[in-house]
């Protein structure tokens, strides 16, 4: 417009053109249409670039939805502690027995079988539980400790009391630990602080104490298994983190309570007290507790801490059920509370431990071990009807390792060639654990009884109506009359004495180096990332993965604020 | 054409038209065009009729070509005898050691592993090798005989002399059939003679007497596992369908031969003579025959018999490496056959057994057990190349039952915590199988030699150039040395020497229940169809199905002109 340089300013609603000749308004009406063509070119312009910006916007809130999808995602790891192939041959035989069905009547789980996991850790085809553990939560390959496993004490039952297993070895240095990626202890992130971290609930659920193996590696950093009692303060929320659990049921409220009121704790603190101080919302110390805090939905207010028994909880087979609530009980509590607080796009992990079928493979106790299996198929049952009605979920259910060199056929007698059978009945017709069972007679032999009575009591109270054994032998009852035996002698005669009668072999009450079966359900690229054998932590990476989480950014995380844990003992 | 009747003929060469008038022509023009219209018309019809016809043809084709796709497929069935899933573990850590191979290298199973078969039969979760192999072969579930499996003599190595296996049991009736459907004794159509009804190409090669359970299944049907002169018979054509097998090999000429001449048939048929005379085009009786037969791509002219030895072949850990083939170069050799022999789109059914790595079960020998193991998987390796290079072949491999209860971790000390670690150092030592080592023992002890010459022998011979052990307590010495041992006690004893030194764990000379690993590649179709868990007599419908063969009418057949066997046994 060069050309209206120098005019007087143009009146305003005067058309200048009215003023122009001919030829300049031909002039003027080029320029003109120039300048339409110019602001038409602008409006295209601008028309592009609002578009490639909306596009923009667009992909990036795509990128980032597709970067935090994490967040709408769910994972469920199943853990059937010490469970190996023959279990879960065991477990389907005895339940088409039990429950009168066919032949080729499969569990839950078997039906979801995707392959086999190497439970072997860093340094032994043969793992520990720590190592086992921490495969699965951070992903990463540890070292057995330098010494053998040793388990600690665990109670009888409901009861109290405690019983030793057997082993000549003391835990007497700090290599036995959790979360750890070096025997130097360095602490490595876990799925679940990885998951809170992006803003997810996360949830423990076990039958142990939930101090135990297998919890701790999730939830905690310590140097040793000994080390309880810290295990317990970490994960009510003290540590560099801060709470990391949203939901933790299981046992062992002893690592939460001095022991001048009746708990573990060698301190004075009362952690049930604190953690209502530190925000936790519903604690529960009983199946009363339970019910009463459950909502119509099911549901509990999150964060929700309940330690239904002192120690471990009781094994299924000898449970009181108003005291103690379930697995099966403790999970739909779990999926209904975490369903329920869950915010939009949130997401939730959640770790479902059967952790006392373990327990039933080191005792040798095929009785126990075969009602914590049944219960646990009934909770992954449970399990996978959340899973078919939320389809952004991802179910994972696998060992960290097979306990008891467990098999379906023994020859009891090496001269005589064994018979091709197994006998469910022995199993069904047995009512109580031999952990309950050892406990009773220990208990019995240490009253005043003639040794008429003891052997009456030995036959009748303990192996006709305790494990359905009626054609008991004289050295069998003489052996366990004996008032000098030991507990853990008791114990594995007990167990021995129910499986030979069901042709059942068992090589040791400790883990053994076998895969386990691997199942998964849900997301169809992440159970393919699980066919065929796998490593124990391709577990831990497929968790990972299909979260989006980065575990190295917790593990940076936690050894730049170094919990005084570990620069004290290591 | 009605107007031109009654006219004279019209005369050749002359166009009718010329005396026509014009109304006439144009008439005439009329129906001419009429009749070109309808020749159209016919013509469009015949076109019509012959395009419905060529598509008819081809979609004939096609549909038939469907139906007989089996004859263009390939199945190789690959049998690990009375592998489970421990022993698996087993090789697979053995060969890491030994290869010096990192802790996460997979053997050529693990790359293929889609699952697990259930392995019961119909009456017992604890299959014996009668029903075990029988849904392979028929894919139908028998019976368990009603009495205890019984092992008949085996050979030891390759010497001739024989030793039983320990057993109260007496095999006293005819029950422990092969490819029989019932207690009564009803044969079943197996898939190998329904590939021959096919047309195809069939074969078996294994490491026991090729008259053992599992080839006999697939090959004869006869009512005793006893009866192996009438399973020879059988296998080499003399039954109802004539000639089913166009390769044979393995081990047991035995049976083929009259005891007059060394072998062990009651009466004078000499069926090495005979098989010649019905149309068997090679046959061989040691390594040498193998290697002159062999053409230069390998192969073999077909039908071939080769049985390397009187008995079983040796455990590959003795083998006499020029007299016996092993169990790769066997399977190599069947290939190449049956690859060379194969008119257009005939295919084949091949079934491969690592017969003995049962026997290493059997009797509690990890040395003997791992060797065999290992043979295998350089065998599996060889078959997945055909495979590859072969898009129309299916593999599946599989066991049909554990044996041994055998698991990787002992507790040899039920007062101590076992350890948790194998030694696969302990087993890398050994040089021989603890058969073998009880032969030569029991030769030793048969001869004129002093106790302290005795003992000096089981230090030495035996115990460290046979195992390798050197660190072997007086107790076990004197128990060896004892000249009034049984071979059955020094075998057993033998083995558990070694297994508690390298800490493995067996619970019976038997069979046991448990599920056993499932492996396939090819056809994507027929390799989902194994995924997960599943039924052993899947596996034989899978064959079936995948073949496109009839089993039940090889059954009918087979009932229609019953075999005089049964009708005098049953």
């Amino acid at each position: 417009m060069s050309r209206h340089e120098g005019t007087a300013p143009l009146l305003a609603n005067e058309d200048p053109r009215d003023s122009f000749d001919e030829e300049e308004r031909a002039l003027l009406l080029k320029e003109e249409n120039k300048q339409i063509r110019r602001e038409r070119r602008r409006m295209v312009l601008c028309l592009g670039l609002a578009i490639i910006l909306t596009s923009s916007a667009v992909a990036f809130t795509f990128f980032f939805a597709k970067k935090s999808l994490g967040r709408s995602r769910n994972v469920i790891m199943m853990v059937s502690d010490g469970f190996g192939p023959a279990s879960q041959t065991y477990g389907r035989s005895f339940s088409q027995f039990v429950g009168n069905k066919a032949m080729d009547d499969l569990t839950a789980l078997d039906k979801i079988l995707v392959g086999s996991s190497r439970t072997r850790s860093s340094n032994s085809l043969v793992t520990d539980s720590a190592a086992g553990a921490t495969a699965f939560a951070c992903a990463l390959k540890t070292y057995n400790g330098a010494i053998g496993d040793n388990l600690i004490p665990v109670s009888l039952g409901n009861t109290g009391l405690i019983i030793f297993f057997p082993s000549t070895r003391v835990l007497t240095n700090a290599r036995k630990s959790y979360a750890v990626v070096d025997p130097n202890g360095t602490p490595c992130g876990t799925i679940l602080e990885a998951a809170k971290n992006l803003g997810m609930l996360t949830g423990l659920v076990v039958t142990s104490r939930v101090t135990d193996a297998t919890p701790a590696s999730f939830s905690a950093h310590v140097a040793s298994r000994a080390m309880e009692s810290e295990i317990a303060e970490q994960q009510i929320g003290f540590y560099t983190l801060g709470r990391q659990i949203d939901l933790l049921l299981g046992g062992g409220s002893c690592f939460f309570l001095p022991n001048t009121t009746g708990g573990c704790r060698n301190d004075d603190r009362d952690l049930i007290k604190e953690s209502k101080e530190k925000g936790w919302e519903t604690v529960m110390m009983n199946r009363d507790d339970l019910e009463q805090n459950k909502d119509e939905n099911n549901a509990l207010v999150l964060p929700a801490l309940g330690l239904f028994s002192s120690t471990d909880l009781s094994f299924e087979i000898d449970r009181n059920h108003t005291q103690q609530p379930s697995l099966l009980e403790m999970t739909e509590t779990a999926l209904a509370s975490l369903e329920s607080s869950a915010k939009t796009n949130q997401g939730f992990f959640l770790m479902i431990e059967g952790s006392r079928i373990d327990l039933g493979g080191h005792y040798n106790d095929p009785v126990a071990h075969v009602h914590e299996i049944l219960m646990y198929h009934a909770t992954v049952k449970a399990v996978q009807k959340f899973v078919s009605k939320h389809p952004n979920t991802l179910l994972i259910s696998t060992s960290d390792h097979e306990t008891g060199g467990f098999t379906l056929g023994v020859q009891n007698d090496p001269n005589t060639y064994p018979d091709y059978l197994w006998r469910p009945e022995v199993i069904a017709k047995a009512k109580a654990s031999t952990e309950a069972l050892t406990w009773k007679l220990v208990q019995f032999l240490s009253e005043d009884h003639s040794n008429k009575q003891q052997r009456a009591f030995v036959k009748s109270e303990i192996l006709k109506n305790g494990l359905g054994i009626t054609d008991a032998e004289e050295e069998e009852i003489a052996f366990l009359a004996d008032s000098e035996r030991l507990s853990p002698e008791i114990l594995r005669f007990l167990g021995h004495a129910i499986s030979k009668r069901a042709n059942l072999g068992w090589t040791t009450m400790g883990h053994t180096g076998i895969d386990v079966n691997l199942y998964a359900q849900g997301d169809s690229d992440a159970v393919a990332s699980l066919r065929g054998n796998r490593e124990n932590t391709d577990i831990g990476r497929t968790m990972r993965d299909y979260l989006s989480v980065d575990l190295d950014y917790i593990t940076r995380l936690l050894n730049k604020y170094v919990d005084p844990t570990f620069s004290v003992l290591n």
